[in-house]
């Protein structure tokens, strides 16, 4: 370390020179994960764990509002458990990595690693579930799961991943669809108003639904490259698993009758989507909910009022730290404006600078990460100006991103249409689609684009399909993803 | 479920029956855990797994009062990096499961699931340490390993198990040693304070260390069945793995140097010693610290007050639940007395019982879960009266604990009055050992007791060896144990 902020600063790679290399380059400078030794694997480093720390808070504490409690399922699953649902084993196969040996021996069954984990639940609701007075079951699993990829990238797409993953078994359709749609708008409300991202919710098609799910809906976000990415999704299993793992029930009628399943998951690549929408050249920008740290303070201390000054930051720093996550950098060894960079860098929303002339006015100086304002404020009210403006920044940081995302959605009325603003501005197309697996196919081979989810807003007359001309069944949206 | 509560509590085997069918009997009825499809792997049921989040909540917190910060390593480890270090090596390799097979191709390295992570993390280590300024590293994570264990028995030895492991890197011996010595602290504290069970520190046999340790430390505890548990471990590794990963760092005075690493670790075996310390024929017993509910209300409702009883007990829920874990048990299928006893069987500390006299007199009647005391109290006072009784019952349960193990420890002259203890009694023997691993080798063969540890508190005069009758090096505690 050391040096000027600029040299800091030129260390990333700007994002209109090179999107990718800006996103690789802000996650080692800002700290956040590190390669390692293992195909596709990353380390998280303190700073990026504590991002994942805070996304869990915040799914936890919804997922407990609504009813839903944590387990813990195994991390291997037997071969045949998993080969029971056809079409998920199928899914899944591929990605697999096999345990064969342990304990100094051949196993008789190979194990997989879990990629997700509804076969093994399965075996379990079946042993649990007996009578309609067994349910609701509404479980939640915070795991590590694996799928050997063939591409990887820190956060996105990893061999080894961290999520939550939850489970439930009801007695009937409309509350199984209930609990998919719910749990979809529990995902939509931490992505918008934890992590300022704003999301298109909607149903999957059949050909990007999950493995052996009946139907999957989505979040889905737009990075500032224009690439969409699947923030959370949430299934509706209907009776698949159920008639598979006979997980069945004695209803009140006295019929014995098969459960409806669910199961919905969000993951660590909420992270890279966090950076991918709020950071700039500057490096990382974190909304204030989700930031570890929310407020620096950066005293500037010339040597004669040296102990003057850090005094009163640490008095600040001390009657901050009870309410907010606040840092003081009392560092020697930097100056001043390279901490700046450096704590814009790491995306800290909030700075407050304190040096003699604001000691002597009983004032400090705010400065925003997000916009770069400015402004003094008397030492006197800080806290509550603080409070203010962090709930300012995360506000303004959503309508920002709000304001990309409607700027990078376009109609498109015709296939050639649809492909010059893919081949161009990216973003989202709107567009009909017929409803025709063929026509989807069509479009992502010539475009490279894929339908990120039909809506759940829906215009009256949904218009022509944009690849084959005829009558449209939905509008959905388009788009090239992560 | 059903019935009356004495048929409920049969469904219990009498600790003095069968501890161990005891043991596992809590475990079913009480809804902690369920066996996997998977050998010998549980399945952590939400009233388990609540009481893992309790111990990780309380493990976090003190964790990061004392500077450490969360990260997240691999799951895999392979062959290569986990061969590195000779002695870990030939520890855990017997108990390795391998992948070998992954993406649908035979890997050309097998990868270990990792038993624990001083490899892997030592690899990062090599990379991130380059100068003193870089130092302590002092990093903690969560997560699940595997040792493939041939006998196991829920929380206590599973193949799969939840854990912390702290790893951290210094600068010097003596920094290292108080790291080991600080972590070992935070261990007793949080198992004496919170799970209210006492334990002896101390310093592990070289027999007993860990692989790859140059010392291994302890906190010990003892179970109701008179065998001890090992609670938490913390190991100073020296220069071990700092030499094979070639972590070194430019210190101060321009010289390079190879760091000290410590690594410490807590599972989910605690949730197994909880069980066996405080719970009793009756069913569970939880420390009010870690109970995932700590109070329970249980309206006694004649037909015609049910109405008002019921409606003073939302009131009475609604007001103490802001500041405590408290359930209402509304449910009208069952009596009172069997909710009693049910509730009693999880091991909820207090009850609330509130009648149609109770609601005349505006009192509630108390019933405590470990001395069964009861006591009436008015409702105005209730909040106070709670939260000064379940601090109460805290300090109490840990106070018996305390008897239970001074009780439970004897000093023994002679290999004969061990073996008697051990045979007979059980608990931890005191007796003076010369050091030797073959005196520790024969006490073990004879009596199958082991020195579980070296305790820091030591007389003058430590007597003769209790095998060879050599002169004693140190006093040790000797147990069988799990």
């Amino acid at each position: 370390m050391g040096g000027s902020g600029k040299e800091f600063v030129r260390e990333i790679t700007p994002q209109g020179e090179d999107f990718s290399r800006w996103y690789t380059d802000v996650i080692r400078k800002a700290d956040l994960a590190d390669y390692a030794p293992v195909r596709g694997c990353i380390v998280f480093k303190p700073d990026g764990y504590a991002l994942w720390e805070k996304v869990q808070e915040g799914l936890d504490r919804r997922f407990k509002a609504t009813g839903h409690r944590n387990a813990y399922f195994p991390l291997f699953i037997p071969e045949s458990l998993l080969k029971k649902e056809a079409e998920h084993v199928e899914g899944f196969n591929p990605e697999l990595p096999w345990v064969t040996e342990a304990g100094g021996e051949k196993l008789e069954e190979r194990l997989a690693v879990r990629p997700t984990s509804e076969t093994i639940i399965g075996e379990m609701y079946h042993r649990w579930i007996q009578t309609y007075r067994d349910l609701p079951v509404l479980l939640n699993q915070w795991a590590n799961v694996v799928r050997w990829e063939k591409k990887t990238k820190p956060f996105l797409r990893t061999t080894e991943f961290l999520w939550q993953e939850g489970h439930t078994a009801h007695r009937t359709e409309a509350e199984a669809r209930e609990e998919v749609r719910r749990m979809l708008d529990v995902y939509r409300d931490f992505v918008e108003t934890d992590l300022a991202i704003p999301v298109i919710p909607g149903r999957k098609t059949d050909t990007e639904k999950f493995a052996g799910a009946v139907e999957t809906y989505s979040v889905e976000a737009l990075m500032k490259d224009g690439l969409a990415l699947q923030a959370g999704t949430s299934h509706f299993l209907g009776r698949n698993f159920a008639r598979v793992f006979d997980i069945q029930f004695l209803d009140e009628d006295n019929q014995r009758k098969l459960v409806w399943t669910t199961s919905w998951g969000m993951s660590t690549r909420v992270i890279g989507a966090t950076i991918m929408v709020h950071g700039d050249d500057r490096g990382l920008a974190l909304p204030p909910k989700v930031a570890p740290t929310q407020v620096v303070i950066v005293p500037i201390a010339p040597q004669k009022e040296r102990e003057a000054v850090l005094a009163r930051a640490r008095e600040l720093h001390s009657a901050l730290r009870g309410n907010l996550r606040v840092v003081l950098d009392d560092r020697e060894e930097y100056t001043p404006g390279w901490k700046y960079n450096e704590w814009e860098m790491r995306g800290v929303p909030l700075r407050v600078e304190l040096g003699p002339r604001d000691l002597k006015q009983n004032q400090v100086v705010l400065a925003r990460r997000d916009s770069g304002e400015k402004q003094a404020v008397p030492q006197a009210t800080l806290a509550a100006r603080i409070t203010e403006l962090l709930a300012d920044i995360q506000a303004d940081m959503f309508q920002r991103a709000k304001e990309f995302m409607a700027g990078h959605t376009a109609a498109a009325g015709s296939l050639g249409q649809l492909e010059e603003i893919i081949a161009t501005r990216r973003g989202f197309v709107r567009a009909g689609w017929c409803g025709e697996a063929g026509c989807e196919a069509a479009v992502k081979e010539r475009t490279g684009a894929t339908i990120r989810n039909i809506p759940f807003e829906q215009p009256d007359d949904p218009g022509p399909c944009v690849h084959c001309g005829g009558k449209a069944v939905h509008q959905v949206y388009f788009a090239r993803a992560y």
